[in-house]
């Protein structure tokens, strides 16, 4: 039966991809994938088969995927981070339904969310909501309905894709909406390039936050009001005694 | 300079590890984790020194790491999942204050609302909320005003910790408070065991959801108004035309 592997390879780097990972891409004839991903992942498979489409063309790359498969080749679409988060399962599952010979299997990988928490220190020990400031599929007025729901419980916030070219002003108006339930004084983060060349982090308040340029590379960490710094790591402690 | 590394095994089976956590473990001399957790490392590692606390002292835990690097071991203290997602990392950063000599390094792991969503389908695609309700550590009040905010705003919510001996009927309680918000019909998912012997998963509606008994071992997800099944699986639209 003609199967195709919807994987996610973490970060970036070989070595924060899970072992399932590896040996599935091992195991495919094609690599699927946004070229920023399968340059990732090309020098460790050298031997295998590349396909890629742009951006916005995310349902033309999935179809892509079937049709390589069909032939009789073992495919492997891959994500960054997790398939499962603002990746591209839903999507595989859905197009999928178009092709009920074709077996489906996700392999999980590490979402930006916990790879940048583990670069800034241990942000999301406590609940947290994970929002994405595009609104290329999500209306704006549903983004900001969570940003404020997430705020005014004190939810910790990781903000995904929180700005483009588009988009330069969204983590402003996030940020703004944050303002008006919590400190300015509020511990925030900054992980980029995670796993890749040029890995950093920074440490903010919610007041500077507002100001600073971000990527597509960036994640964003906004902390609850419990969020402290300690030896220059964000932290929220989960509320054991010591 | 002593070492400690704090690293998340993912949910359980060796593949799911990343190759940097698998590394990590290799190379350590002592490793320290709750039981269940150290079980599962064990067969893989089986020439390294192992040390344990019961559940509820995880501070000792967290201070016999410390206390066995100092003597020039070097340490790896697991958690299942993520370090940083309801895990030790937390812990090891701030009792880490008392040890200034010691470096701490976070090794990222696959936590349970990645690997549970992968299980069920592509539940997490969409904006989410990660919450707990195990009240130990958490006033109850707390985790009502979390649950309602998600709810109210139409995130996916992914519940840890739905149950345990002391919590029959929270699960039920958390169902009853979204009940509020979002039809009794809302797709629901209940991964268990996730990379582990007896791994299943199942998908229920929000009214039968909250009649289900769970245990520690299960990972709860609760979907938006939106998520629907395709083919068997538990899938929330991000909204692309297919």
């Amino acid at each position: 039966m003609p199967k195709i592997y919807i994987v996610g390879i973490g970060p970036g780097s070989y070595e924060q991809m899970t072992i399932k990972a590896a040996r599935t891409l091992e195991l495919c004839d094609v690599i699927v994938g946004y070229h920023v991903y399968t340059d990732l992942v090309m020098p460790h498979y050298p031997d295998k088969e590349y396909l890629s489409t742009p951006m916005t063309k995310e349902a033309d790359r999935c179809r892509m995927c079937f049709e390589e498969a069909m032939k009789g080749k073992t495919v492997a679409i891959i994500c960054s981070g997790d398939a499962g988060v603002y990746g591209m399962a839903e999507l595989m599952l859905g197009i999928g339904r178009d092709y009920p010979d074709v077996l489906l299997e996700t392999v999980c990988g590490v979402t930006a969310a916990v790879s940048g928490a583990a670069l800034l220190g241990a942000p999301l020990i406590q609940d947290f909501a994970v929002i994405s400031l595009s609104d290329r599929l999500t209306p704006w007025e549903k983004i900001e309905k969570r940003i404020r729901a997430a705020a005014q419980a004190d939810m910790v916030i990781c903000l995904y894709n929180p700005s483009s070219r588009a988009r330069h002003d969204y983590l402003q108006r996030a940020c703004d909406l944050i303002l008006g339930f919590t400190s300015g004084e509020t511990v925030c983060g900054i992980a980029e390039n995670i796993g890749r060349a040029g890995e950093s982090c920074s440490l903010h308040t919610l007041r500077e936050l507002r100001d600073i340029p971000v990527n597509m590379f960036s994640t964003v960490f906004i902390g609850n009001s419990q969020t402290c710094i300690i030896n220059g790591k964000m932290v929220t402690p989960r509320g054991y005694r010591l």
